[in-house]
């Protein structure tokens, strides 16, 4: 199966990415976790980017908050599918990371999730891994199930809640 | 190959989702069109997006504007990657359609792309497939050559324009 | 008297539709409470919907946060009125909510309250019942008469308090 | 049949009101319709709201922009139900509107619908007013099936236009 | 002197005027304060703002949050000055309050002062008042002249704490 | 009678500013107009300002767009009551006029009216002068009154336009 | 004297930074234009922010759209003073741009002007080369002073155009 | 070597000006601190601002908040490189300080950086004043070195950590 790259533009952003790390271990997606900043690091960042797909890898994500430009600096390096994860920061409540990762030029798409989305970003790269893992496929059906078992659980509990 | 779904909530989106279509073409990959609304066709949407995976769809693509519902409909009903383009509307410059698409619940993610953004999302469900198709991911690799190449003429050029 | 129906689109925003609970109670208006999910649970969403008129219900409240979906999914599925509570969440501070909320398509109305509207969206609920429950109309009135008064009270004391 | 109010704060905003009397008039639902500004003429919209119901009206829409008061005041003045419509001006694309309509404090909800939203204004009152009858009730449920039937005849000839 | 009226649309909004009345008693401009709401007590409301000026009152200031109206319906009532604070609230980080205040239609001006101003809102009504009150102007110059001092003293010992 | 000093930061605010022109005129308040940059000509701008009060100015109105720190400027260099008119420029839709003129720190109001309201700007200089002026305080009642009048007469008429 | 380099996302934001051009032509500050993309040649992007220095300039201008990451781009190259041009695009009004170019994380300086502001850019860069170049110093000194007499010449003629 | 002048809007934004401070110590780049508001010591502000160039000034770094017009009045008084840092503050989250910072008008730039961006401004100034110190830009590429190490060191231990 191909490995999915968990790249955070500072350790800063390890909260939001291990909900997408954790989300990948309970689906037995391999993965391979670095930090790399597109600008403090641009020539690591662009040469782990350049060499993913010969390295094994089949969708790459990247959080990072602010001018968010990590998932660019990804789509621009590579024609695997990128996922951005634009994450809160102390200033405009993410609306800064939001913008920088989804409004990229024609030509660079980055697969963009919520604000701190560290699990539909471990989500969505399972299910285009899962386009040729049928067993995955499998397993995010089941997942999907579950969350809607427990929706209806809360639903049989609520009125004595309330 | 798998197909790509683009679906429309109104047939107002057609200048955006037709870009995705000619891109598509350019890369030979097959699609197939819809309009289908998540309000005014609840069900014939549903019944589209539950049986777009048994249907040989291996992405599905949604465009739609103001309370942007579509690709969130089309995440509740299929576990193959949904690729949703927030479409710029009468008001509010798009940004009511960018959050309505982007900001999904944990468990059902939306890859989202840049507001008006056909190319783009043409080229991810591009890039989806391209990760069992070698020479789709040839193409897209020739495809970001021609960019660049375009962009150094550019530059070639400008100095006469400035 | 109609029922109203108090649908959340999880259990996190129980403490918002708690205070439309206690509202309907203090005025005796009937309620039931659900939990069900645009996107988790779309098809006992949908079936709830679509079956709440002959249910015996007269308006059907959504709570929802982020994308918020599920007050539209409610109104494309039935055609009794349809009250969205926009939920204050995480980021953005709940402009992503209210936005994907109020900014439905023509043909599909959603009759939307503050952020965390609880109160007003029973409020809302109680008005329109009362067009055919004279004691419930006499009910609000006199609920309006008694703000009336704690306003005027609190005008009588606050020379004291600056 | 009880009358729909159809109240804008002035006759600039008459496009938008237009749509919601034509959709009130192909619904055959009653209706009357009135200039009154909550700033220009406080007391002339004050006794028209607080002498609504016992006009003969069930329902009052107000259309507004800018700071919009007019829903508000009208709130402030009857236990009716109160859709508002903030309008689209001149700055900010309707922000102000929308905020100024919307978020109303506790005890006196306003029932707001999209930005310059007519047609969903009409719509909701009909919908409020259909819960007593039945054949305003099968009307609403036909235009649907309308609604429904144009997207499906959409979606039969999208693929001969992209 | 004239008096200046301090009216709070909610008792919560005392923290914001009890700046404004500190800062007029230092002053030494007498003021009255009030509680009323635009919604809730909307005959008190207007009786008090359209006798405003008979009563003595030179200026109006009147804070309120969210669809904050209550400085419109004053306009809407006395040609006096009158000056809105917008509150701060639960959401949207007073955006709502601050379009709902200063988006005033044509023929309507309330002046704006900032979110939570109430010691601005106070010395704006101060400087009002004193184009007539000689000493009460000498006063204001004094009060700049002694903010100048605390800023340079500030800069003076800047240096030690940096 | 007290003058209004009317300040524009460019020519190009001159349309904003001859509303303000014509409607002093209408109400007979004497005004002087000048062009003055908070930037351009800090040294001017600033003796204006500072010398209003004794050269017989009793309010100052002041339009700019973008970072519009003109009003700010009047303010810091007078105790006279100032107006500002946030002008709404090429981007942003004039937020940013509107946030840097209204947003200004504790010490220093600026009485801020709507995005390119010239015409309230007027009137509340207007309505500051007609607290010694009671012939202006009646023309200015006069024009309410023509407001009035011209609602009531548009409500007249508005059943034949719809 | 150093040269300033002149570097756009796209030929579209050519008229942007045509006006730079201008400026830095007026002021005989040498500069050469590119046009490179952060995403389409990310290469020869970083190939001529690396070797700006050595190659004679002294400060990069950059001008970019959407998610402008090419002023972030060169910060990550060089230790050059890098500007940031951020352009006005198709949707949310710039805010995109604005976000993605001055929202830097801590280490990477990009100093921002204001969007499309194409002769501030030029202005800076020439203001920061002047620290070295009294002649260039004493060329801002006049251009101020010209600035300075437009406006004033513009005030003598006002009261005549209003 | 050119001093940088470190100004501050009022004591509040001391944290801010410390990282700045702490960054030029760190880089021995001589400065010196200040408290100037542009609004309520306009003449001291001035004064210090239009002399800085001839005390051996080489740029100017202002900081401060809400509607913040100190850098631009240090922008208005000197050809001197201005750098402005937005402070936030207790409402709108900073979008107010950072809009009246950036959108200045053409012919006055101001170099914004980040919200609280106060390493970045010290780091900008470095930079411009490196330009004729090969020693301080010899240590700004050290210290952009070691930032580089940082990042590769938590690259190597996230993998323990995820």
């Amino acid at each position: 199966m191909k490995k999915v790259a968990l790249v955070m533009g500072s350790e800063s952003d390890l909260p939001v990415m291990k909900k997408a790390a954790d989300t990948l271990r309970e689906l037995s997606v391999p993965f391979e976790t670095h930090v790399f900043s597109a600008h403090r690091t641009p020539d690591e960042a662009k040469e782990f980017f350049a060499s993913a797909e010969e390295n094994g890898f089949g969708v790459v994500v990247c959080a990072a908050g602010m001018a968010a430009h990590l998932a660019g600096a990804a789509a621009a390096n590579t024609t695997l599918p990128v996922i951005g994860i634009p994450c809160r920061g102390g200033a405009l409540d993410g609306l800064d990371a939001l913008l920088a990762t989804v409004q990229m030029p024609s030509g660079l798409p980055v697969a963009t999730v919520a604000l701190n989305g560290g699990v539909n970003a471990a989500l969505l790269a399972a299910q285009i891994i899962a386009l040729s893992e049928p067993k995955l496929s499998a397993a995010l059906k089941q997942r999907r199930e579950n969350d809607k078992n427990k929706v209806l659980e809360a639903d049989r509990g609520i009125a004595d809640k309330i």
